[in-house]
């Protein structure tokens, strides 16, 4: 199936969603799917892990260097997570394959998506749903690893996640992950034909 | 392929294209494709032809009850053409298969499309391209039954529509049918998963 849209620059996407809404199995069977979208390379103070590689796995930075990109407007979206550390989206990281013509994808939160809507306008956000309340509340449960009280937290949790996904520009629901991963694959293929992204091809066809 | 998106009403969507764009092939592909597409009945006030049904063909009207019709604002778009006759798309005729669940197409040219803007600003308008200026010229030559001057002429028209063009919502070039029967498709699928169709579907599940 040729799916590309008319444009040739790449889109940024930004997928988010509630735990228990199946994410990172629809994110994995996306990129199995289409060969033309990559990973970005997140930007990260804490130390490398033994095998990971510098520029592969994350762009290692000090502090110092972190917080000058910051001061620079380099980032995306960054947080203060994890015991200290930062995490954050290079904004030249994702323009570097948007200008080569491949689709990035960016899994985060909805705070850091948030940020991106403000940065990067012309980004594509898709928020993950649970098919409903009731059903999220199995997927919860049916992990067997949680208590009562945890799986009460995270459903509080979802509910602010949720209130946040008003502001994305598509909501998918992932009632089986082949139909959740044609959806976000139709919603690229079509963001491509968006006529906003398409003068080049206009002026293609109507030059003389 | 389960293709269709989260909401449960249909769309609207409107398709144009300059002549030699290949319009038409592509629309019967598409109805192939999609078993909920349904055409608009338009309603005319010429007079119905051996064999023609009234509600089927076309809805046929005197020139009195369009012009009323007119007044009530009760078309998307109407155009007095072909020697006198009313054409129009009435409104209540698109709402009654968007309520049913089913994407209605109108295929009409830019003018009336730009009409439907204002009046159903949530509808979804596709303007089909022909690959390049130069492909154009040829389809059109190609055809073998009009002279240069006939052709000159519908390039100047392609012009004007090209310009019109910028103000739809998707352009689709057709290199290939099956490319843009997929493209629009794609199209289809993703704005049933705008997040501002969606509203019941964020209900359903953020109810406790």
């Amino acid at each position: 199936m040729a799916f590309y849209g008319n444009n040739r620059r790449g889109l940024l996407i930004v997928i988010s969603g509630a735990s228990g809404t199946g994410k990172g199995t629809v994110i994995k069977a996306l990129f199995d799917k289409l060969p033309n979208l990559v990973f970005s390379v997140s930007a990260t103070t804490r130390l490398p892990r033994v095998g990971e590689k510098d520029g592969v796995n994350y762009h290692f930075m000090s502090r110092e260097e972190f917080e000058r990109e910051i001061a620079a407007d380099a980032f995306l979206e960054y947080a203060d997570v994890y015991g200290g550390a930062y995490y954050g989206t290079l904004r030249r990281e994702v323009d570097k394959h948007i200008a080569a013509g491949k689709d990035v994808l960016l899994e985060i939160d909805t705070q850091g998506a948030i940020n991106v809507m403000d940065k990067a306008p012309d980004g594509v956000f898709v928020f993950l749903l649970p098919p409903s309340k009731e059903e999220l509340r199995k997927r919860l449960t049916g992990r067997g690893t949680e208590d009562e009280q945890a799986v009460a937290k995270r459903l509080a949790a979802a509910d602010v996640e949720f209130e946040r996904a008003k502001r994305y520009t598509y909501l998918v629901v992932n009632d089986e992950v082949n139909n959740a991963v044609d959806k976000i694959a139709a919603i690229i293929a079509a963001e491509h034909c968006k006529a906003s992204r398409c003068n080049d091809i206009l002026d293609e066809v109507t030059k003389n």
